[in-house]
């Protein structure tokens, strides 16, 4: 059989076990859940005998230690992959919520419901625990899952799909509700790009490149994941010792995550009381800034890099931040319009009103007053749980929870219902 | 200047519109609405004789009659016209809602905003009319949008659009927010569908062949509307006379929109009592059956046409229903499935546990019980206007109103707060 005919049916199982898998409510869902985490405890040897195996290949091939430790699975990590499978079981099933409900004037009882989106697909990088993850909280709300994970994790993942699998052969779960996608040829990822109909929303999660490509080829709707070029804006009217703080704190506090600043702008007003500092601060933290010829003039010789256009455009997800002086509150938004991925965006002010129009002007899935960009993150914002952070407008925008992994049905309930151009009738009413 | 630098330059004045008017409060977008209106009554000569050009070429070409009664516009229909921009003038402000919000047990004020898509593209056919209806929408939900009409109405489309803009020269709102797609080729329909980064969503309004056209070559996200392929499903527990009252309302009322019924299934243990009566009552409303073997059983020779395949996929638009017999109402609920477009399906029944069954099992975007599918409409559903009805269940599904042009933006609000990771720290607090 060729790789388009397993990927076929591996697509068609899923798509047949979300027909079966949506309408169970939560409790036959959250015993799934935690059989899945026992089986995972239990199998733990097996899954890090296959992880060995990727592990030795990619060392072999010459991966950074960094990315090694990323694929790295112990027991101690697959018990905290099962300790996140049962919190996602812990939490409130969004399926069946009535989002919105009325009585129209006709007598007809109208619902608007939460249902499962049907069979999601996730494309991601080197991290196998995103194979349980990513599974869990599709199954929570009522979702097959189709995964394609990093070739080089595919033993891994093998072994974490198979393990639930057999889990949820024992559960009222049907278990080709998880399904890896087969092979790891690049075809692979393009089999589960133009399954539409098959596959009812793909969702990628990893670098710009990844995502980019995954957007322009996919003919399945896509939700766009994860690129931060995320700015710290300090305003004229900033305390400067807050926006200190809010700067090292969004560069620094974890540097290679999608919701670190990239970029800070400084008004005009106050780059001379804040910018020599920033740049004595940001230096003592191991960070180099890369900033514009008004930013380079507050430093010593050497200590600023000239900043580029792409400097603007980049997320570094290094200890490297570009630098700009603005004009004022507008020129700082223009500057955001022009270069931001539209993730996150600070402004750091005292003033009521600078605060507002930044809220109202900038088009960004977040927007912090007065707090690190580093907040906006499922956990943070109490979902529970993250399936990625959107920064596309459509559907979802910003972390995405269970509730995001939903479409909705409407639901109407009469008595004999007939539309007529004189308004309703009621049949043998 | 080439078509596409045409286009590049409308579509680029549109976005920066956008940008305009999405922190526009309610009161200067309605000012805007009521202007335009004004505007379209004063100009109306002009409209219609504009109009009438668009009208004598397509009777040249051989334009059917019901197509140009379609196209055609009078003073009357004009005044109509301006009469609907007022009522979504007086329709609630989607924007600036707040759809969520809470206080993060470390004190950061977390708010989820409604805010505007952006620019939306909208591609339909001769309705002269959804040029002014789509862009009160847009406008109305601080929308900025790209028209792309059918090029038999260019010029009716092209004075309307100019009339529109004129009017918005004198508002708060930009008068680029409403732009028509330059010229009448086919080219014209890719620009659009290309526009990735410049329009943020597509919404084609007409037929299918032109609604998969879109889906398969368009980059921009779009929301699939309106092809509906439904059913009306009577039940082993129906109440007979309620049920064909039920199937002659879906079919019968317009048999030329969306929500017009396409199939009759019938449950095998009322097929007997129900099929005869309804083959005669059809045939007295003129309507043609393509039914399976067992409905034909139920007619007189040549009563029934044989159905096809294909009949039971056919979005009719037309006095012709396809027909089957089923076993259960799961083999109902398989066939909808397999042959449905997942836009309105209705059960016929008085059974408590079968309309529960079916609502649970049926994955369209509306389910209806006891009533006819003809409610699933923006107007019936309260929501006073409606820009089309999502098919599709990536974040919109049923019929679309204000809020669905409508994403969200979450904001939070601190004091310096900082993330570690040993939770929030306040800066300088």
């Amino acid at each position: 059989m060729s790789e388009a005919d397993d990927f076929l049916k591996v697509a068609r199982a899923a798509r047949e076990a979300a027909a079966e898998l949506a309408p169970l409510p939560r409790s036959p869902k959250d015993a799934a859940l935690r059989a899945v985490a026992d089986a995972l405890v239990a199998r733990a040897k097996e899954i890090v005998e296959a992880n060995a195996l990727d592990v030795a290949a990619a060392r072999e091939g010459g991966t950074p230690e960094t990315m090694i430790d990323r694929l790295r699975l112990d027991e101690k990590r697959v018990d905290a992959i099962a300790g996140a499978v049962r919190e996602v079981a812990d939490l409130p099933d969004p399926v069946g919520e009535v989002v919105r409900g009325s009585t129209l004037p006709n007598g007809l009882e109208l619902r608007q419901l939460r249902v499962p989106l049907g069979v999601v697909g996730i494309i991601y990088e080197g991290r196998p625990n995103v194979t349980v993850d990513a599974a869990a909280l599709c199954l929570k709300s009522g979702n097959a899952v189709l995964l394609r994970g990093s070739s080089s994790a595919y033993r891994s993942n093998t072994a974490l799909v198979q393990i639930m699998q057999d889990a949820l052969a024992g559960t009222e779960v049907p278990s080709g509700a998880v399904q890896l996608v087969p092979g790891t040829s690049r075809e692979s990822v393009g089999h589960l790009m133009r399954a539409r109909g098959l596959v009812d929303v793909l969702i990628p999660r990893g670098g710009a490149s990844l995502i980019n490509s995954v957007v322009e080829g996919s003919t399945v709707p896509v939700i766009e994941t994860g690129v931060g070029n995320c700015h710290v804006y300090v305003d004229e009217d900033a305390d400067l010792g807050v926006a200190m703080e809010i700067l090292v704190n969004a560069k620094t506090q974890r540097p290679s995550v999608c919701n670190a600043a990239e970029t800070f702008l400084v008004h005009a007003k106050v780059a001379e009381a804040f910018v020599p500092a920033a740049l004595a601060r940001l230096a003592a933290e191991g960070v180099t800034v890369h900033g514009d010829e008004r930013v380079a003039s507050y430093g010593a010789s050497g200590v600023v890099v000239p900043a580029t256009e792409e400097d603007f455009s980049e997320e570094y997800l290094s200890l490297d931040i570009a630098a700009a002086v603005v004009d004022s509150l507008e020129d700082a938004v223009a500057h955001i319009r022009r270069y931001g991925s539209a993730h996150t965006d600070a402004i750091v002010t005292r003033s009521q009103s600078a605060a507002r129009r930044f809220v109202a002007l900038v088009d960004s899935a977040a927007v912090a007053v007065n707090a690190s960009t580093r907040f906006t993150d499922g956990g943070e914002f109490g979902f529970g749980a993250e399936i990625g952070i959107s920064t596309q407008k459509l559907h979802a925008r910003g972390p995405m929870g269970l509730p995001e992994l939903t479409s909705t049905k409407w639901v109407y309930i009469g008595e004999g219902h007939l539309r007529t151009s004189a308004g309703t009738v009621i049949a043998g009413g």
